[in-house]
């Protein structure tokens, strides 16, 4: 992990094109601002191209899927990967409907992405439509563990050959990898699954941290992924001595992250090679 | 009402598809997660039946309406009524243009819906036609007083007669009923009216509540709406020892959901049979 | 600027109809709410008429620009005009895309605002299309400082003569301003750029502030410029006394609008008349 990404973050305040949900779209804004970003919504076909133009990094998130929006999420990831721009692909509650998976494959087969970002239902069910989707969040049954590990890491790396993408499946435990190595990220808290929009968050963290970092792409995942789950965990102590609940850890992780430096991301991040 | 219905609803973690408005769709999907249940927001049409099913309970809340969403809804309430899974229905702002009061009665005309909730103005609206709402807040002339509180009582009861359904009419004092009895619930605080959305998170927090709860749903209902309002009350207190104001009371109103638990309701639950 | 400003919002509630953006919603209606107006959003094309019909003022802005919500600005512009309310436009990322230039221009052409306020490089897009817009935040050339402060009032002056609206360009240095004369507020603090919306929660504020002002337009917009900043810095102070970040800057935004009342207002106003 590069030594200085968050000071890099801060000074090239990338600019991130995001075309995400109704649902998330302000804590997305807020937490890409907070980690040195800046946001630009839009999702109208007739801009979504040249919006994409002016930024830095694209996030393709499907958590409010409707009709337009797939044709603009196309159109602006061709164009994206035209201009070499990183793109965070967040395939949402992929599995719960055939529609939600069906779209989350016509993506993928039109838009080189640099980043595939979901849980473990998600991921699988865009993989081999194993994934036990239950609404938005990973079934339990999909849970990664200490003993599923290594064979979710031979997973990973698989997926990543087949897809061309950096594979990025979140949860308790955080894989990130690709064909040739998969980084296991143990940071993060529990409550982080009590507050909507955790990962739509670390979408546009991650592609913030992407830009610019050509040369070392799979690190720059990595660092965003321990920076966000540093941010839980911060945000967890906070909100435990303050005797507060999960509206205030959702407030805390923004701050965290707004003050988030390379001396605490060093310190806290817990990343291990397989 | 049940003495350990918190406790079920957080062991359950009822997963509820909420087709709701973009203004509080981030604090219907914190607020229902703090409650214990698991949200899912969704309304392309092309999805939303098979989203119900997966789904323990449906919320429609007409907050910002189109076109679109009304087809939607439409069809999702009436895949939930197949399934049996409770259905709670919120006429925002019926009255306020008689595009929301046709689409408030179409709904109600072709989905059978378990729950009716809203403000004075919006349930009279929908009864007779009789409501005075002033945009998405309730008239002043339509408040809830103790002086006509044996008469609105009695609209209740024949509303929901009428309807089939559990009439939530919410305010400064809430009215849960049916046409057998109605409980008057004198839990909340006036600074609840001082932030967008409450009544669009309760919506959430009733379906939620009421998931398994077949042989007890107006009990359950009325714990929901007395539990929502016993957080308002203690997130009042709180902003009130911080000096703080309406930004910090949403954040605690949330917080102290995340905490609740049966003898906090038990203990502050203020719930007359009339 | 009128004593008591603050005391004449909260006593009368005005309702203001909202065409605005799914990221920021949430906090401007909040916002509003916290100043002592009342929101109402709506876009739907079959009911915005009506809708600004029973309000008191309306807010256009396109922040999340679609093909429909245009029709539906445009309807609400002309109905709110033929009935003398206040206007407050709002071109967000004009210059960002061709799409939101030219919508900016056609709304302009079509609506008779009563303020149109963004940033400098939004604002000059608009007159003439000589901004640098980058995304939705003013380019580094673009910004307001001593040394271009003369011109710039110029440039509003001229504009206003123009367009026949109030203008309001807002940054580090705010110019509020009409042919015959320009207010330079000096309140705020460079935190407000690093959380998402406040423009947009100032143009709701503005359009609060205008009802019933007739009289003296261009003191109210200067007020409610003057008030927001003002919660901006006392928002700061108490993120540096808790050692927090720009999650909790936001909340405390809204807290201080809750509280602030006039005495307040006139104590902290930073206002030159230029």
């Amino acid at each position: 992990m590069k030594q200085t990404i968050v000071k890099q973050v801060r000074d090239r305040v990338p600019l991130i094109h995001c075309i995400t949900n109704y649902v998330t779209a302000n804590d997305v804004a807020n937490m890409l601002l907070a980690a040195g970003g800046s946001p630009i919504m839009a999702d109208g076909i007739r801009e979504v191209e040249e919006i994409t133009s002016i930024c830095g990094g694209l996030v393709i998130n499907i958590g409010t899927l409707n009709e337009n929006s797939i044709e603009s999420m196309i159109a602006a990831g061709k164009k994206a990967a035209q201009l070499g721009h990183p793109i965070v692909f967040d395939p949402v509650g992929a599995g719960a409907s055939s529609f939600r998976t069906r779209t989350a494959r016509r993506i993928l087969s039109e838009v080189p992405c640099t980043v595939i970002r979901g849980n473990v239902s998600e991921i699988r069910t865009i993989a081999d439509g194993s994934g036990n989707t239950q609404g938005v969040d990973a079934a339990a049954q999909d849970r990664v563990t200490e003993e599923n590990l290594p064979l979710l890491c031979d997973f990973v790396r698989t997926l990543s050959g087949q897809t061309g993408a950096i594979i990025a499946m979140t949860g308790a435990i955080d894989l990130i990898g690709t064909s040739s190595g998969v980084n296991v990220v143990r940071n993060g808290h529990p409550m982080m699954a009590k507050i909507t929009g955790c990962g739509c968050m670390l979408d546009a963290v991650i592609a913030a941290y992407l830009c610019g970092q050509n040369d070392c792409m799979l690190d720059a995942v990595t660092a965003a992924t321990a920076a966000f789950g540093l941010c839980g965990e911060q945000a967890y102590q906070r909100t435990l001595e303050e005797e507060s609940g999960t509206g205030s850890f959702r407030v805390h992780m923004i701050d965290f992250m707004s003050k988030l430096d390379d001396e605490k991301l060093n310190g806290g991040a817990k990343i291990e090679l397989r």
